[in-house]
């Protein structure tokens, strides 16, 4: 059987995770959530995520800078980092790199790398350089600390949560198509090209959550809420009911969508790579950590949908009405 | 100007390494060693590496199997962890499959891998699963932990040192050349083949070596000793005067080269991926560290050769005589 039949997730829930199981070891988490998790002494955890981008399947060399590359790469590990609630402390960089490479893109990549570790004050501590024989190569490791009270599980949705998100959905998605359809960038696509080629990681809101017993639930939004948000609810045992209307869509999603008769409520579920947070909240303490949420940050949370008992599934409505097209996710996995 | 021009070392060194310098937090240590080192307490170490693998510059698809690609995926890395003299605690593994794969060849990988995951006891916590277009891309992380106080370093070594290494040089590149040449594997060839294909990590070697303060410098021989040992070199800013006599090689290694005309001595200096340990021990100590070695690995330490002041250079001594001809090192980086 080819491996493009089982997909991503099947090889990691099918194969991978139940090969490996025997070995972890006991209060140690491995596959299955954002992060592994080690024990470090009584109060603290060790967490550490690591992802692989490889050309033509996660980028084209010519549709992003290597700066935003660089830049990217370790974004999307540190949004792995936030949706524990963890602290990033070193990060790790292996690239394999074609023979045609030049020292300049080289440069500029790390350029792009640099600039968000020294945002976020994470130190590159090591990693690999090696030569590729066509596609270039990366693959980023990221570790981060956190208090073992404070970790955020996808498997801790309880019924009735109102599930959030951190920011708005679809940007990134959007700014994708922009890119393959030659949607030239502009005031009102910046935004949209930005968040596709320079996410930033909400890792500070990420650190903040942790804070608060009433977030129970949190993971990254990277594949779409479509696919992610079933993440939590295979992991908790619940459903989710999303409201459509309530999902964040920012104005430059909306012209876009508008110019090019496209759906904003399908790049805003099933789109992806938006690295914002979706995180589930007690609906007693929801109004309370909301309008902090606002204080600290100066911009809202969103809240989308609520938990409910059931099956793992999301019932997607629109004004209450069912919309059962919304329901696909997105896979790097063998992409065409 | 071309990566290929300043090759993988000028890269680390020259481009990558002082370019992040500044955010390497105090009492950690970034690139230039075998790992990086974070302080966990006040006594033990946390350390970590990291290793890619692409096809076509590390391996070719039929030229292994994927059990023993997923062995030696492991084993590289294990053997980093082995030089500082860590003990390895987790392994991550990210993998880009193109997607003509069979599930079954990514079983059989997974099998190897997690053959010495079990040997050496080290859970697979975590990792990431993605599509390639053409070749296979293997990224593997691991962490370990040591008492501080035993950590070795490559910049440790002193003047009248002698040199050692815990297995015989040469095998591995000897393998290589039988594959290549499509020289069968057989009882003369196996040892060859297999060191090549699924090199045994010297884990328990290096921890028992972390233990005495008479072992001062110490590194994985990845590259040939001709490499490896220049790295020691560089970091401690000495020389070395290396007795190619002295070199372990073994009966096999001196079978092949004799069939075939090879230097079996260009093959053990130049060829890399031995995996065995280069360390060098005080001489007032070396008498009594070889008997213990010996007792309690049932198999010998071998020195080579002896630190001396000067440049970072090795001399390559034939029963006396220098041999100039030995001095190179092997790169994965744009190997044709």
């Amino acid at each position: 059987m080819k491996l493009s039949k089982i997909g991503e997730f099947g090889l990691i829930n099918d194969v991978i995770a139940p090969e490996f199981k025997t070995l972890v070891k006991k209060n140690f988490q491995g596959i299955g959530d954002d992060c592994s998790i080690i024990p470090v002494n009584e109060k603290v955890s060790h967490i550490f995520t690591t992802d692989m981008l490889v050309e033509k399947t996660h980028f084209l060399r010519d549709k992003i800078t290597p700066y935003q590359l660089g830049f990217k790469s370790l974004a999307v590990n540190l949004s792995d980092i936030a949706a524990m609630g963890g602290k990033p402390t070193a990060s790790y960089l292996s690239v394999g790199f074609p023979e045609d490479i030049e020292v300049e893109w080289v440069e500029e990549f790390l350029k792009g790398y640099k600039s968000l570790s020294e945002k976020e004050n994470v130190p590159l501590l090591g990693g690999d350089t090696t030569g590729s024989k066509n596609e270039i190569v990366i693959n980023v490791g990221v570790e981060g600390e956190i208090e073992t009270s404070r970790l955020k599980y996808r498997s801790s949705a309880k019924k009735d949560d109102i599930i959030c998100v951190s920011g708005f959905l679809g940007d990134s998605s959007a700014g994708l198509q922009c890119i393959l359809n030659n949607i030239p960038e502009n005031a009102s696509t910046k935004r949209l090209y930005d968040q596709h080629l320079t996410p930033y990681p909400h890792v500070a809101e990420g650190q903040w959550l942790a804070q608060f017993n009433s977030v129970h639930a949190m993971i990254d939004v990277s594949d779409g809420i479509g696919s992610d948000l079933k993440h939590i609810l295979k992991a908790s045992g619940k459903a989710a009911v999303v409201e459509i209307e309530s999902i964040p869509i920012s104005e430059e999603l909306k012209d876009v969508c508008r110019n090019n008769d496209w759906n904003p409520y399908e790049l805003a579920v099933s789109g992806g790579e938006d690295y914002v947070l979706l995180f589930t909240v007690d609906p007693r303490e929801y109004d309370k950590l909301a309008e902090s949420f606002q204080q600290f940050f100066s911009k809202p949370i969103y809240p989308i949908g609520m938990i409910a008992e059931g099956k793992p599934k999301i019932q997607f409505r629109n004004y209450g009405k069912e919309n059962p097209d919304l329901n696909k996710g997105y896979s790097h996995f063998f992409e065409k």
